[in-house]
């Protein structure tokens, strides 16, 4: 089944991202979430919070551990969370004495919220990564045909002659500053989130900061005061990736504007149409504006999840998984497209 | 793959609504799309605009047609729509002398709105029954604590005392609305769409409006002028659902205040948590108010998406699809879960 | 001071409508203000829950009241809300011994929202009056050029030849279906608003529903149970506008892709450059598309208002005055413009 | 005339700021673009594009200079901006023959898009100045109170005993980081805008950058190539905008929770009723929410404006306008509510 055109085994084509949406399965959840529960059981052991052993014991269980997806599900439904029931799962895989250990110190959104960021870090090396593409493409296209005459257009007048390279500039002078941004804020968002039932790690005494650090560590994550309820660092990466595909909106509304009478423009591959076979349609400069409306209209919903009430909302939380995971995918679904597009483009002003 | 909560194996359990999810499946989209094209080609032969032998093989190739889905994704990558590579698949179950009489007289756009308003009038029909359902529990409620005594908040502090019908008529009346409100707007909403490539239905002569009628009629939907770039009906029926879901959150987020600290309500069959097992959480009423402030975002993009520009908008008409159906399963979902909570009450007021 | 365009004494001449922000003037605010209470003392009095005398006393001092502004400016820094210190001014003016009579039975939240739908009632016949405004000039423009051709275009791209009267009708038809919806939702929105402290009508023993249903026929309104946290006649009103400034913005997206080549449109009067003098900016059409996004932006907002907690939410209704104004504003200016716009087309079509 | 409530004369005493609003006040708005035209003139002058007593002649010319406003508002009302009449009107006074040099190599939009910088760069500072007195009333709430005990609340339910000092540093801590990313984005922000008709800056032949940079230094902002269709910097700050609200919006949630049985705080000065004159409302509590809410609907429209086609956009420029003074506003006022609010609790934690 397939409610959203990202999942869409047919449209996700054009609209999707694979490598994106691989890390938004549930395979790739769940993953992240063992992985939480690993690095957990062996800080915790680090600090003596829990045994050597059961340490070894958590590790090994983790290693061939194979959820029930069915009683997950039920758990979701009765919990908002599957980590109760997933937790539950675990320690029955690890089994008596050490089962009891498994967890020890984490509450639910520590696992969802750090897993999160685990995927997001692989995330964001890859949204570097298009973006780089796309600056190398718009480059050549700047190298290329910078030179060129085009019609300058003000308010959709005819204004004065400019050149190509004036007008690929617009398209790629905010993907350099998107470089600069993603940099600022990373290291403000892929922090690990450990705080316990509500923030302060009670149960692990004085030795909280400790194991969170490790755990850190262990995850590749920078350690950080937990977050359960400080929802900054994911609503402005959020409003990081609307930034992205607005300027790649922008990309493909002035490109659709130039394939309106084909002067100036010149694109290999278009769309075809069932009606008009011959038809070449700037399909790819649509799907661009699309999804820069998407994510803008998207992005509401993230800063409406910042009221996010006392230790932990489960309203505004859950608004988010609503949102963010597709805005990633929307964002690489935008430079894969802009990347194709740019090379598309045949012939560029007269 | 799961980008949306809508199609997450597990989330999908507290999120999701199966009956709608199935609606917007690839399986019912194309089964719509076929319907579309056999009665399409019965209207096109009582019309005298194929043959009715054409007509007759279409029939029959359709009845066992099966598309080749990697065909079609490839399709859409390239044109943005899945309907020319449909088409040209069935053109060739159908084989000569018939092929070319398939679609005739379609666009791409005809297929995929006419498709999607078929799938809309089941959908109508299953969310007025769960809107009824909400009123017979919400009426049940009422009946059986309506009496009681009640703390009136206002402006978040203790205000006079009230009853529970009090509070309870502030979640029921808006649905009694909600139920004329649809009744209003279906006749616009579930209509034909059939245009041809920029809405003149120019391959069929004089004798378009016929063919869109008995095309309509064939359908069981009503008969209408093409609405290519005219979205109106809906964004007004997603309105609509927000509508819905928005009354349903005020009603969630007045349980989950009453939950806080159990004066005045006591549900059953609360969430855990992975950190203090015995904790009951109100899921259902959190779940409420995420899906009404998620579907209040994704109006803002249905509206913009009226911005349609000429004869017909790949940007706008794509921005759709990456909204709609999200909110119709996302009001189904709210509609299930505020029956659910309503059941969940077993105790209201003083 | 002026933070909004629609107040900005210069910006407003574009993007404002004056009959509009003349309703929204304070002094229309509290004119209606005065006006509820005038009503309520007379419709209390002719209950019996005061004396026709107090009632009369009411009634004089209101005719020549005039508020403090100063003190009614701090007492919304203080309340949240002008109507406690309005209340104890006008009792002040009644003075004793029929000052307590006053706003009996009454709270603020009745006087704001009833004074609210009172000059709604004004806004929504001046609407429907700009709606048939511009049905006529589109049709005039149908009449005039419906049989010359026009390049139809779809996604971006030239399709087929269509006739003026097609694209016109993409214009015209949703108007028509908008005075259907206005119609559809005036019964739900033109009602009183009458409630008191906590919805309950508690002051009035069980006189309440005839003081209220007097106070609705004397202030013109129909009558209806109180709604103070059941929103969605005003959400679904704000839907109706952005409905209608979203298919003006298509309207003005078309003529601005027109004006880009001057093929097909002639403009009279355009907008002139600060460096290019003689060109001609379609500003009105552009003007439309940014009233389309407006609305559609803020629309969420509405909806998210829906979430309405308890008897009343302060929070939720503050952020209805942030928006709804703005919008019906836009609504207005929008109508003025395209009707304008429609009255500058002095050539349409070849 | 008021339509928005931070223009109103009564309630921008509660959501408005003086301070911030009279930097958007039509008289600070044509000082600053006065002050682009003098400064204009000074850099053309010293790279020999206009005379020394051209120059002199303008600088004392504006010196004295009044505009017309009656004449500016028709301007806009034809030509969407006010620079084409205003440039006619200081000509005019500059008188021959050094009119003609007046705005030379300028576009309306340098005027307005500078304008709008050189008043950001005040407020800028003056969002900082209230930043941080949030800080430090926060941390006075924590140094007082931070050690006593409160309920921790996840998920609507009481969960576990944590101390005020947890939640205190769930509404402090976003303040820090949103103090770096202003750092951060600022000098991204606070650039000139100088482009010419379209970009090009095409009168100034080869000296283009360097009366940039002049005109740069004089207005004390950072030089950088125009930017007139790229509008990255200005959706990025008012993300900042929304996500500062948003925190603020959940200090005041949060407090307004804890306002409901008054359990665990006090606070001094609330907000009265007209039907509960003793009642206590959380008022200042609500209005964050209330402002949090506007800012992320708000937002959405910034996003979409992004899509700024081809060298100039009237439709996306006109929308920003609609949108980011009441932004910046808001943030303003919910930052002086906050720290009023915070100076409003007399008593935290048990």
């Amino acid at each position: 089944m397939t409610v959203s055109p990202f999942d869409h085994p047919l449209l996700s084509s054009l609209l999707g991202d694979e490598e994106t949406a691989r890390h938004f399965s549930v395979e790739a959840e769940i993953a992240a979430m063992l992985a939480f529960e690993r690095a957990l059981a062996e800080a915790d052991a680090e600090n003596g919070i829990i045994g050597r052993d059961a340490a070894a014991a958590i590790v090994a269980a983790l290693f061939s551990f194979r959820p029930d997806t069915g009683l997950l599900r039920d758990g979701v439904a009765k919990d908002g969370v599957m980590v109760p029931e997933l937790v539950r799962q675990i320690r029955a895989a690890v089994g008596e004495p050490h089962g009891a250990s498994v967890h020890l110190g984490a509450t639910s959104q520590d696992v969802i919220d750090t897993a999160l960021v685990l995927r997001l870090k692989f995330l964001v090396e890859h949204l570097g990564l298009l973006l780089t593409e796309n600056i190398v493409r718009l480059s050549a296209l700047d190298e290329r045909f910078g030179g060129r005459a085009l019609n300058g257009m003000t308010r959709m007048r005819p204004a004065i002659p400019i050149r190509v390279l004036d007008r690929v500039a617009a398209w790629l002078a905010p993907l350099l500053r998107h470089q600069q941004r993603l940099s600022d804020q990373s290291a403000r968002l892929l922090v690990v989130q450990f705080g316990g039932a509500a923030g302060t790690l009670e149960k692990l005494g004085g030795k909280g900061p400790a194991v969170r650090a490790a755990l850190a560590a262990k995850l590749g994550l920078a350690d950080a005061p937990q977050w359960q309820s400080q929802r900054d660092a994911l609503a402005d990466f959020t409003g990081w990736l609307s930034l992205v595909t607005g300027g790649l909106g922008k990309f493909g509304q002035d490109v659709a504007l130039m394939a309106q009478d084909g002067a100036g423009i010149e694109l290999s591959g278009g769309g075809g149409s069932s009606a008009m076979p011959h038809k070449q349609n700037p399909v790819k400069a649509e799907a661009l504006v699309a999804l820069a409306r998407f994510n803008a209209t998207q992005l509401s919903g993230m800063h409406q999840a910042l009221v996010h009430e006392q230790e932990r909302s489960g309203a505004a939380w859950t608004l988010e998984w609503l949102l963010l995971p597709q805005m990633v995918v929307a964002t690489a679904a935008a430079l894969r497209l802009a990347a194709e597009l740019a090379a598309q483009i045949k012939d560029l002003g007269q």
